[in-house]
């Protein structure tokens, strides 16, 4: 009898790693101690206008639906969907049938549909990175050898390279850098996947919210054996609590997969909303979207424009209601603002799970003006927490060194002299005593460019005169107690000058 | 360029057959143009009580929960399911943690899961016939090479067989025979799998509804990782429009699991109502489920009673909500049954999709004995209609073979006579008069054994006298419309006789 008492999973599983998410908000809401009712949210992203159960043009009846759901409560959901299907054939309206629709339970699971479907152990596929990191994890779970291109290489690749993989991913508008390529140039990497027997995989979740919805190819998809478009219900209705999404795909295929799906994937609930949310009249241009398209350009702007007075923040360009924010040069990387952000009560995307984006950015939602002001005013306090506690370290350190002396001005620094005085010493680059509140020193609250009041050092130079930070600096080092020493400085050296 | 046009898709994808179920109420009723309302679906497995929200031992208040999971339609859910999978704890009340609990959207996804997890193309695995069709469909989606072993093999397997195998799958109780196998013998198979390191899948879906519940094992899955329990909501709480399951296993495997499972597999309103489900007081000895299991013992020996009154009809023992019946002595056929009852309105389970089953048996739903009478009726009309159709369609044939002379006495008959008189003659065996209503014929309405009123031919020997039965044939082969043939003949052949 053997012996062996390995674990019986295969080794692909066994190396999976829970993939990165925004939307964590009951997980975060735990963490940091904060009700869920007072978490903002903008790290799922969703149509800002809310579900069309709670907006005026949405015009559905979520109680008569659910009375309606709840009366199938006792069967088994009729496991061809046909409703279902015919409504998302409905919604867009090009010529499709239901022989074209794969229902899914979300998203992922349909990635993960298609994904174990065509990849067998060891196949190659290609996903073009920064992207959804759900194309990964599902060909990580069927085996797959993922190989990642460049997103500026998606039309260039050889045909060695595009022959040798089984499935190229593409989401458009890709998730996370809200960047929505051009039809024709879609067109044409389809029928080159066509020729080198590739199944390209177009993930257009978030197409609807995006400036140009015309942009999607499910029209093509009808004779085409090698294309699969994705479609998700969960963006575009802000329903996450409701998992609903569909595939698009030749009759062939679309059979095929609906023969390997999960029997009885939906329930009789989601069903009931899918159908409800996809016949709404005019589909893909009810005036649900279409104002909610509006909605996102004008709160996107906003938000754009918000983030651009961050100092080292720098928002990027994008086409749907998420923007991807760099910032590299900003003293925060993603990691620490997203968690420093929470623990303010806001969530964004901290992209650093996603591959060759290292700590550098961050995605955040498209959100009604009054949440973007909330962000804005959470980002400000961070940075300034953030700045606080690094001069605090810094001059930790410089005492713990012994070598507490001012350090003159720096020249190398872009912003020198920030403040209008003379020979300004920058060892204490950030106040230590910030913010003091004391307008004696010079010091104001003034209006914040994002609403609110921010206490301003403009007109305060005490801390950047050599004498001054020489008597602070002596003092500060008198005993290990900082916040006595701060406390004892300000009485003995700042005092006395205001 | 490559020009290879052939599917991008797996073999093993393209060669899948959609399994069959029962409970398609609404295919059903499409296809037979019988509204839902008046379908009585046997086919389908659910506890006979109804749901928790609709029976007063439940106590749970739908309404309720549901206002609850709606507030929640708006955000991601929390993926981890620490509620669900904590409440699926408290249900199993044995000593296990959420680290031990993968939540599931369904038997189905979980089966799905650890195939997928395990079975790399060509694996071998070993599910016992007859049994639940889902193993095998999701061990060929996910490439195995499915070998079938005999239900009475299970605890007879030789160790280079078990050792062969990546999983064996064993349903407790079994799906459709409804026998439940004893805690020691699964346990001393458990030891076997470990020690040949085959994962043992048992899927005890339908335990809380057997007569004894304590044969399961979840308890002993803790420090065994070769061992993977699945539990069902579906069918204990008779919600088969919610999609819930979860599975039950060691740290490290559940841990895997979990990772490897879809990261939103369920949505929040399926997640509150399995969490309200799971934590009702007593678990799986609540007030609910232990009436539950009192009705179901009640209901079976009443169905059993009334099938085995059905001529050539044997009920099997069972030890759960369903009954498994054979009927191969029978002149229907499980095909032919299931269509003709569903076109009555009745749907059981066909179980010739079951391997080895062949067309001989069909599996009962376990219903309240109201239900019971109307399917033991309409198993009377579908009796005697095939009948009538048989008889019908032999004296054609006899009739267009030219050949229409009285056979005499069927001899070799084993009711031979079936009616008190002498030298019957057989010809006209079942009588193609039926049931012409007319007392003076010695025919009368008699009181049915399960309910209701039947014409019974006892006491008339008209169509069994050879006289009559040669001017019969006489008149029937005249003309080519057999229902004027039959006017004509009972006018002038049985008439004056009356």
């Amino acid at each position: 009898m053997s012996q062996k008492k390995e674990l019986p999973l295969k080794e692909n599983i066994i190396e999976l790693a829970c993939p990165s998410h925004g939307g964590l908000i009951r997980e975060m809401a735990d963490k940091y101690g904060i009700p869920v009712s007072e978490m903002l949210d903008l790290s799922a992203s969703l149509n800002p206008l809310g579900s069309p159960f709670d907006h005026p043009l949405g015009g559905l009846d979520l109680d008569r639906l659910l009375e309606h759901a709840m009366e199938r409560f006792g069967q088994y959901p009729d496991n061809r969907y046909l409703e279902f299907r015919k409504a998302a054939v409905r919604f867009l309206d090009n010529g499709l049938s239901v022989d074209n629709i794969v229902p899914g339970n979300g998203s992922c699971e349909i990635i993960r549909l298609v994904a174990e479907s065509i990849v067998d152990q060891g196949d190659i596929v290609l996903i073009p990175h920064p992207t959804f990191t759900e194309y990964e994890q599902q060909c990580n779970v069927a085996g797959a050898d993922v190989r990642y291109i460049g997103q500026d290489d998606i039309f260039d690749l050889s045909d060695d390279v595009l022959g040798s993989a089984k499935i190229l991913f593409v989401c458009n508008p890709n998730n996370p850098t809200g960047k929505l390529h051009k039809r024709e140039d879609i067109l044409s990497l389809v029928k080159r996947c066509v020729s080198n027997n590739t199944l390209l995989f177009v993930d257009e979740a978030f197409i609807e919210l995006a400036d140009d919805p015309s942009q999607t190819i499910t029209d093509t998809v009808v004779d085409n054996d090698h294309l699969f478009i994705l479609r998700s219900l969960t963006k575009d209705f802000a329903i996450p609590g409701v998992r609903l999404g569909f595939g698009v795909a030749s009759k062939t295929i679309a059979n095929t997969l609906n023969t390997a799906r999960l029997s009885w994937n939906l329930g009789s609930i989601p069903e009931e909303i899918g159908i409800a949310m996809l016949n709404m009249d005019g589909g893909c241009n009810s005036p649900y979207l279409v104002a909610s398209r509006k909605a996102i350009e004008n709160d996107r702007n906003y938000l754009t424009e918000r983030i651009s007075r961050i100092r080292k923040f720098k928002p990027l360009p994008s086409t749907v209601n998420y923007i991807l924010v760099d910032i590299s040069a900003s003293s925060l990387d993603s990691v620490e603002l997203t968690q420093r952000l929470a623990a303010h009560g806001v969530l964004i995307r901290d992209c650093s799970s996603f591959p060759s984006m290292g700590e550098d950015f961050v995605r955040i939602a498209v959100r009604p003006k009054e949440e973007t002001d909330i962000l804005s005013q959470a980002i400000g306090k961070v940075v300034v927490e953030k700045a606080r506690e690094d001069a605090k370290a810094d001059l930790v350190s410089m005492l713990e060194s012994g070598d507490a002396v001012p350090c003159g001005g720096n020249l190398d620094c872009p912003y020198y002299p920030c403040h209008s005085c003379e020979d300004q010493d920058c060892t204490l680059c950030f106040c230590p005593f910030y913010r003091c509140e004391d307008e004696r020193t010079g010091g104001k609250w003034v209006d914040r460019s994002s609403g609110g009041k921010v206490w301003s050092c403009e007109d305060c130079v005490l801390v950047h005169d050599k004498d001054v930070v020489k008597e602070l600096l002596d003092v500060l080092s008198e005993d290990e107690d900082m916040d006595r020493n701060l406390k004892k400085a300000w009485d003995k050296v700042l005092e006395p000058r205001l």
